[in-house]
């Protein structure tokens, strides 16, 4: 595995890797490394030639307040899990290469940015289609890995990547959980035990609102039953969405059709956490 | 020469001409081809393996109520050119297939696009990054030729490139102009013979301000020249801007500096004309 730091110098290998046509499975992280990542990475690694896992706790998708700082940090762990997975290259640069003093360019896909997760993170999806434009046009992948937990997230780089003419493939891989539903992410090391054990309602609930859906209970009402569990957990401090989603325009619904999304995002006393179920 | 309108189609050719490690010349126009894209396209062909020139009409990069349902199109003696030069590819797509219903994503470089130009239209640089974003997708170039008459479209797009981390070359080429020093552009053809004969008043007023620059007055005793000038021509019916720039932020200049943009852009009549020269 060779470690790079300079955005050039990978930009450099990977055209020598094109020119030489090998396929380039890439895996953007923001590190802090879990199951969910490795099993995009094991993915990456059968899918292609060459393996790029990307390392970058993104300054611009932190909205003002939020948890930038204090990310969870474990790039020697971080190496050691993907020394033995066998990636090809790890690329690691700094900020200040990534955005230089005076920086000033970015990508906006307007519309599903401003849905769910955009409503209660000014700019973060601003921030994530900016540096995976930048990391794109770096790496040049033939694939791309993202988690289906960030389900938003993957919708949005999915349009870029039509909009913007890339020649990517973006594969979206299957949510990773803990035994108990809990599904994986960095931001779980923020949790006590307490909070952790009371961060299985998120599942919990999405488990019901999918029965209830499948049962035939109206989207509105599912959403109804999906609040009230969620408020039964006296360490779920704040809703900040919950219920019954179209797939492809995150507008909530109220009809019944063919495909929907379950979503939920609250607050486990100051942890935010995320989760979804796409039920068909 | 080959014609394509496809941009799937142009990316599947771009990409094999990669991986044979062609190098590939690109000169983005909107059509209506004069001496000065010609001039472009020469030096593409000369510089590179491979020349694609693209004619498209960019709805995105015209405000409302601006000339794009009546700006000048010649594609057959466009072509004609092209066959002339002997040029390899002309990517010829549809507005409907680079902006499919429900297109959603713009590249925005923040300040730049503000200044001189964007002050007065719109929107029109997000269209400008946007749209040369989408073809460097699909020409995939070494290098891509701009003419220097769009000077802070050069500066726009160059900063583009190196905050997006496109592995592409700028090649700034210097603004064509007619005998009598008019600067060429599709747009002379909206004027008449009186109106003609009245915009090379942008030119000599170019050259007055350059003169007096040189002799050591004061950029903004130089400013109120320029304004002076370009008044004394009825045909100028609006002035947006005149007088005397940084070359790298686009800001007014007050004191003596080791490099100055001259820049103007007036109605002549209903016709909107720029030009500027670089001064040392």
């Amino acid at each position: 595995m060779e470690i790079i730091r300079i955005p050039r110098i990978m930009r450099e290998i990977t055209k020598n890797l094109k020119i030489k046509s090998k396929s380039i499975g890439f895996v953007p992280t923001m590190g802090a490394l879990h199951e969910g990542h490795l099993s995009l990475i094991r993915r990456a690694k059968d899918e292609n030639d060459v393996t790029v896992v990307s390392i970058f706790v993104n300054p611009t998708q932190f909205a003002e307040g939020e948890d930038f700082e204090k990310y969870p940090r474990d790039t020697e762990g971080d190496k050691e899990k993907l020394q033995k997975i066998g990636i090809d290259y790890l690329f690691l640069p700094e900020a200040t290469s990534l955005y230089p003093q005076g920086y000033s360019t970015y990508v906006n896909v307007e519309g599903l940015s401003d849905k769910l997760c955009g409503k209660f993170r000014p700019g973060h999806f601003q921030g994530v289609a900016t540096i995976v434009c930048k990391l794109f046009n770096l790496i040049r992948p033939n694939r791309a890995y993202f988690g289906q937990k960030d389900y938003q997230q993957i919708l949005i780089i999915q349009k870029m990547i039509e909009d913007l003419n890339f020649d990517i493939e973006l594969i979206p891989c299957p949510t990773i959980r803990d035994e108990d539903g809990l599904a994986m992410s960095s931001r779980n090391a923020y949790l006590n035990e307490k909070e952790r054990k009371a961060a299985t309602v998120i599942y919990t609930t999405l488990r019901e609102g999918e029965r209830l859906l499948k049962e035939g209970l109206k989207p509105k009402e599912v959403k109804e039953k999906m609040i009230e569990i969620l408020r039964s957990e006296p360490l779920v401090t704040e809703i900040q969405y919950a219920g019954v989603y179209d797939p492809l325009t995150l507008e909530e619904v109220s009809e019944k059709q063919a495909k929907y999304l379950l979503a939920i995002a609250v607050k486990i006393n100051n942890t935010r956490l995320i989760d979804n179920f796409l039920v068909y």
